[in-house]
């Protein structure tokens, strides 16, 4: 493998010095860029472009031509796992992913394979292979799974929902159902995500988008001690390289410390939380990935600037900050308000950064 | 006015010792009875039934007769005041609530008038005069409103809204139009409430469902600023008696202190906050109100009471909780669920109560 020409990123996760706040953008490789929307009708549908590895490669790259960005993200969806479980995944024009087959019983749990990474998931291993070679050493390579929790909803629920009753029902009511059900999705994202690192994923992100749905204890029981698992699970070092895990627990913010107990590598915020504030709960655990309203690109550049360095102002001195929208960006964003959000974090986040000196 | 019978609510709001913790239910007078929906297809639809005060005390009622509920809330929707201001409120099957205008610019704030609550809104007050009288002091009357904020978004989008881009852009872009907006809903809000305090509501909430969707700082900025202009507005004490007041912000629990700062009552918690912690956090400056998952109530009956326990053994002993939902009761529940869920409040509580005792 090319050695790595910008580690910004990596070296944020480990709280190390850096010259300039790396960024990056969830969903960065999306449909706010007319070249993705070009490659997708190329490709023909959303699956399509995922299942493809050149594809999925060409679009992981769209967002790095444009954008001096410090990572790239896999191109891919957090619906594999199940889709290779034999759940059939499909699309719906505006209504977001579906299910042929749910997940509602006891048999349905246990007739659920584990899926292998390279049989069964191939198309993302050969995805992150193809990534990794085009990038050249450019910037890190980030994986991903969907949180077994999350994952858990669409395949109770079938599909979306705004409030989860079947998921929750079988968690209140059939507990150990639903158990057995994390457990194995837990068993299934770390052979996945450690497959993805063996392909070259450099970092990994968990994300955990429904969490943040349940009760203060439901969560801990039915989220976080899947995550846990996950972390302890995964393959620590690679290619003379730690491999940093990064938790995302949307509408997590009143969870940060029992997060950071896992052992993650750093937590994703959304923009609800005061990144200073978080710090503060967090101390010397973790590194902090974050957290611009999504819908801040929606303003004027001066308003987004400002925004940035606020955000930069609240974190403060020292390391350990990655820069990211607090949640994906949104299909109508005009690109040159990406661009602005993505230069001021460079340029803005200098002052805070004296690389190389010692502490 | 007739001697008020049940006033564990009142009671429980001021911190004041009662012999069980006092419960009522979001949105429990709604579509999971059946009763109301014979109402609602009598009346015709939704809004009919909000503007006709005699539907609307029938509907209010209703849950009084299937439960030993302790309080009332009057049967209206947040969105009287904006459709009051002249924007055309509307509702679209399975769509939600719709203006016929949006208000988007300092020209269109400049036009809003302050309705005059008698004036334009007198079948509001008309319901709650209705209401007070038939409820003949069985239990307390809850008047209510939504918060400025949350009331700007339907404003300003036109409607319901995912991410409240145009909102969000406004506040960003414009925030001293934003700003004008807030303070002349805030103005609206202040005489529409006193109004209904005037007409006989005991006590009032101030639902904030969308100030969670906003960063810490706008948070303070856009909605707590202008829920606190209205705690200080309101009439302090009616009748012999305080007039608490409680502010609910779904998704704030990572702002309770700042709320509690507002000289609240009382704050309404939904359930992703645990009772316990936020008890802690706020001390003994407001009570608390809360915060089962209304999801629990697709739970079997078991299940249900076990939650109220972990609930009322969350908040543990002392005075200063008013039971309820962390967020409205959804038209699937089957009502024998409610049933569970509101008489196991009772039961269950009383053994952390011994009225009367001094502390």
């Amino acid at each position: 493998m090319s050695e790595l020409k910008n580690d910004r990123f990596l070296r944020a996760l480990q709280r190390q010095p850096v010259d300039v706040t790396p960024v990056w953008m969830m969903r960065q490789a999306g449909r706010y860029l007319p070249e993705y929307r070009a490659s997708r009708s190329k490709a023909g549908d959303f699956m399509s472009l995922c299942m493809n590895p050149e594809f999925a490669c060409e679009v992981t790259l769209q967002p790095l031509e444009r954008y001096p960005l410090d990572a790239a993200i896999l191109f891919s969806d957090i619906l594999t796992i199940p889709d290779a479980m034999g759940l059939g995944l499909y699309f719906e024009t505006g209504e977001g992913p579906r299910f042929k087959k749910t997940v509602r019983t006891a048999a349905d749990v246990d007739a659920l394979p584990i899926p292998d990474p390279q049989k069964d998931l191939g198309y993302v291993m050969d995805a992150v292979r193809t990534i990794r070679r085009e990038l050249n050493g450019r910037v890190p390579l980030i994986g991903f799974a969907g949180s077994p929790w999350t994952l858990a909803t669409y395949m109770v629920e079938g599909g979306s929902s705004k409030d989860f009753r079947q998921a929750k029902a079988l968690a209140f009511n059939e507990p150990e159902t639903m158990h057995r059900l994390l457990d194995k999705l837990a068993d299934s994202v770390i052979a996945y995500l450690n497959g993805q690192i063996e392909a070259g994923a450099q970092a990994v992100q968990i994300f955990d988008t429904w969490g943040g749905a349940l009760s203060h204890v439901a969560y801990a029981e039915f989220s976080l001690r899947y995550m846990q698992k996950i972390v302890d699970g995964l393959i620590k070092e690679n290619d003379g390289r730690q491999v940093p895990v990064i938790l995302f627990t949307k509408n997590g913010g009143q969870w940060l410390e029992t997060m950071a107990d896992t052992g993650a590598t750093a937590l994703g915020l959304d923009w609800t939380t005061d990144i200073g504030i978080a710090r503060q709960r967090v101390g010397e655990r973790v590194a902090l990935q974050g957290n611009m309203d999504p819908t801040m690109l929606y303003a004027s550049a001066e308003r987004i600037r400002q925004e940035v360095a606020a955000i930069l102002a609240s974190f403060g001195s020292g390391n350990g900050h990655i820069f990211n929208l607090g949640h994906g960006i949104t299909p109508e964003v005009d690109p040159e308000r990406a661009r602005v959000f993505i230069e001021s974090v460079h340029e803005l986040s200098a002052s805070y950064h004296s690389q190389g000196d010692p502490e």
